[in-house]
């Protein structure tokens, strides 16, 4: 999620011994190896949202080592489920004699899309060297042929680009071997829902938590493959309702703290190689939600001690977003910087009564933590006047509205409705009536769908919440995912905030958060139950058969 | 050089002990360091063979390492001279943030076209896996970017498809570990010619030789990367005059002689790995060579015990050959098996007076060994025979035809004047009237060049000899190579015999041989003195100043 034009060259005031900290909590990552299920082919299907349909295809996987491939060949294995790791596999040559290179072309696939498009030509403002293609060139075979590189994946299409009228090549031991901070011994409560959608979601949920566990939480383990402030908080809750990996949290929590800027402002983004350093990415809502990351992480896992020693960092992390209110109105106007104010990628979408919304919920985070810590709230007045004002932020028919056009909006909605400036049922009505209104301005992506599905949860709009669930995520389940997007339009298959399909990340933090609703204040709505145990590897084992059956 | 036409299924006979001798002759190789000598820009320029003139870029190689280089940018690096080895360089970020990958295009160039062309869209009947450019990814910088592969090149292009628009990359380190069984401390004889020109066509001969002596005498070290003994002959005598090797193609021989065929012919190719294997290519002339190839290394080296353990080998090498000689008129009849007659690739050749040549030349390599070895002649009675007959092949009008259309060619002009079947005066002269002949059929390889110089210094015609090596390979001396090449067409640089000039070696083996005759026969009418001892390394630092001067 990289934008050039939101680039700040702020100083780092480095706090050493925070960093040290966030060192000593380096996870050593779990290893374990996956093969292939299936050879696969893909039907075109005017009823799948790809408009292509995976299915067997003619040989069995079983017969892949007897199968010869030469110029022009090709073949996609589907592992199954979405993995991150490591590729390797036995090249053997078949024919007289190998008297030339063998020239392959490798593409780890997210979706269907990446292995049945070609990636020629893509056209996208960020880098096409995110791209999931390798060309490899093998001189000698029999050949173990281990790709240095880290992929994220189901399927693998694998072309061979030549080899030579004397032979062809054979694939053998095509294996993945897989990495997360999450092994597959780990246990979680398993639970079950009357509704069998959900356990698919809640799943998927799991797994782009677990997949984007790696040193860090990353945002997506294909692309940035980094440490984002707003994906991390999302991930942090969800990770608190399953995998319950504080550690982790911590770590990058004191990595966010160890690179605060000389102004207390804290990067939207962290680099964790080759040594820990910001990003230049700076976001004002990122910035402020530092605060209840933190504070839900104390919360959490009952450790008080980091609560103390983040305190600082926390009192300065809503400085930013508060020079942005106008002391006269106490209304957050976005015009007060050229910072960067997120909430979603839409491009029209009016920032002002989100920015406030946000700005407040980050007030009282820092002011609930204080009470954790026995400390004074120091922001009880600024939140008692930003709350007053607020109410400008309704409409005469109960919608929430933002800027001079009175712009109707999901994010105003969800983040004043969170920010609970409003009497519940005051709100209730304003975020359905938001939600049902024909010109609001709808979410581009899953983090405002969370928002929005957090936001019903708060007023107690458990169906609506539900009924977004079943068809925003479950709409990605419906197209197949195992793995929840960085990005989906139930109404175009190939949308990107970047241009081109090719270059989006279809295991992506921010949407994994449906495990946290659905296990947490939804439980009961959902029909669901807690059954006992379950290891990840288990929980695995099941979406593949899931998934080639 | 491998065609599929031409494969031949006849079992190995190993011996094993044979193997074994090779084996243990396995030269350890030298490894030493090249770095660019400069940046470098290619200028269209219509006086020059290949249609663009090399000179130095805007920048200087040592402003590299400041040099930043994003999506679309690229440069061209001169190391000044032909190398074999493996290519490792730094590479940098330069910008706030490396937030991508970067992908890079390595193409490594014989010639400014494998630099100046694009290595898309290759039309070739070999394969393409064999053109010389590599897609790399890098995922961190700084990075010491190290690749696996051995390149033959003397121009490095390096074409960055893609950072980001947060970042350049920049390069430095950039080198080459150059590898060849010859190492940069061997010394020579240093040789003067009154012609700068002929100095120049020795040292490209030697450094073509050095380039393919690995573990093997490769054909190139680019393309096919193999031992043929038809290059390995040549080889051979160059080494002789040069570098005096003997273990290397004392290995060589012996690793033939292992993989001798059931009915004790000899392949055309060996694959040294993944372990020692005969090619199935064969080659009834090269079959018949290899006693000559043994005859020169037992008279050069004076290892007599090799000659007689080889004895057995060198005696069934020509058989198949034999097979072809219609017994009642003595002459070599190539429609009398299917097996490929080569001499040159020249496509409408008639084979049949050459093959004559050949095997007659062969046969007498085989008496001579005998009397080397105080063995009885075996051959005594059918070269008598063959010579007799041989006189059919020349025309009234003195002129070297061959086949029922009469066919004036070049190959059936050195071979019958190589086998000494014609007393030298009327040799000579139907060598000389062949070479002016207009309709002659002239030939496509060095190799059969070779053979038509050899010819001519062997009858005597030193300055005409001379004049060809001024013409032809001199001709490739003022096209700018470094190394003499696999096909060089006066007329025509794009000329490939596989489709595609992008697949041609530049480094060839078989084009090597220009030394073994100026340092030997024609040393005195080149005016050549020998001055000393010169060591490799001397010789190409003197070709660097001279290539980028």
């Amino acid at each position: 999620m990289p934008d050039p034009q939101h680039v700040e060259l702020v100083p780092t005031a480095w706090n050493r011994a925070f960093e040290k900290t966030s060192d000593h909590l380096l996870p050593t990552l779990a290893r374990w190896h996956r093969q292939p299920q299936r050879l696969v082919a893909f039907a075109p299907d005017e009823h799948s949202y790809f408009g292509v349909r995976p299915g067997p295809a003619r040989d069995a996987i079983a017969a892949l080592p007897g199968l010869a491939w030469g110029r022009g060949d090709e073949f996609v294995l589907d592992f199954g489920l979405h993995m991150v790791g490591f590729v390797s596999f036995r090249l053997a040559c078949v024919g007289v004699n190998m008297d030339a290179p063998c020239r392959l072309r490798l593409t780890f696939g997210e979706s269907p899309l990446d292995v049945t498009m070609s990636m020629d030509a893509v056209d996208t403002w960020i880098s096409t060297a995110w791209l999931p293609d390798e060309v490899v060139n093998v001189d000698l075979c029999p050949q173990l042929v281990a790709l240095p590189r880290r992929y994220s994946f189901r399927f693998l299409r694998v072309q061979v680009l030549d080899t030579s009228p004397m032979f062809k090549v054979a694939f053998s031991d095509i294996r993945c071997e897989c990495v997360s901070a999450v092994s597959p011994e780990r246990e979680l409560d398993a639970v079950v829902f009357d509704n069998p959608l959900l356990r698919d979601i809640d799943h998927a949920s799991i797994s782009t938590l677990r997949d984007c566990m790696q040193t860090v939480f990353e945002d997506g383990p294909r692309r940035d493959r980094r440490l984002w402030s707003g994906d991390l908080r999302l991930q942090a809750l969800a990770n608190y309702s399953t995998l319950r990996d504080f550690g982790l949290v911590k770590r990058c929590i004191y990595q966010f703290a160890a690179v605060v800027r000389e102004d207390g402002s804290l990067p939207a983004c962290i680099f964790e190689k080759p040594t820990l350093a910001p990003s230049a990415d700076y976001i004002v809502d990122y910035d402020a939600l530092f605060s209840a990351i933190v504070l839900d992480y104390v919360v959490a896992s009952g450790d008080v001690a980091a609560g103390h020693e983040l305190w600082p960092t926390v009192l300065n992390c809503v400085k930013r977003s508060l020079s942005h209110v106008n002391p006269e109105t106490n209304i957050f106007e976005t015009e007060r910087s050229k910072h960067w104010k997120f909430l979603d990628w839409a491009p029209t979408l009016d920032r002002n009564a989100g920015s406030h919304g946000v700005l407040v919920y980050c007030l009282k985070a820092v002011n609930k933590l204080a009470a954790v810590l026995d400390k004074e709230s120091p922001h009880l007045e600024m939140v008692s006047k930003m709350t007053a004002a607020a109410t400008q932020f309704v409409s005469k028919d109960n919608l929430f509205i933002s800027g001079p056009e009175a712009q109707v909006s999901y994010a105003s909605a969800a983040w004043l409705v969170l920010a609970e400036v409003l009497p519940t049922d005051v709100a209730r009505t304003a975020l359905l009536n938001t939600i049902a209104h024909p010109d609001a301005v709808k979410p581009l992506t899953p983090y405002l769908w969370h928002h929005i599905c957090d936001a019903l949860v708060t007023v107690g709009s458990f169906e609506k919440c539900l009924e977004i669930i079943d068809d925003y995520w479950g709409g990605m389940i419906r197209a197949g995912a195992d793995t929840f997007w960085e990005c989906y339009d139930p109404k175009d298959p190939r949308a990107s905030p970047y241009g081109d399909v090719r270059n989006n990340s279809f295991c992506h933090a921010w949407s994994c958060t449906p495990t946290y609703l659905l296990r947490g204040k939804l439980l009961d709505a959902a029909g669901g139950k807690v059954t006992g145990k379950v290891t990840m590897g288990q929980l695995d084992d099941r979406w593949v058969q899931r998934s080639i059956s």
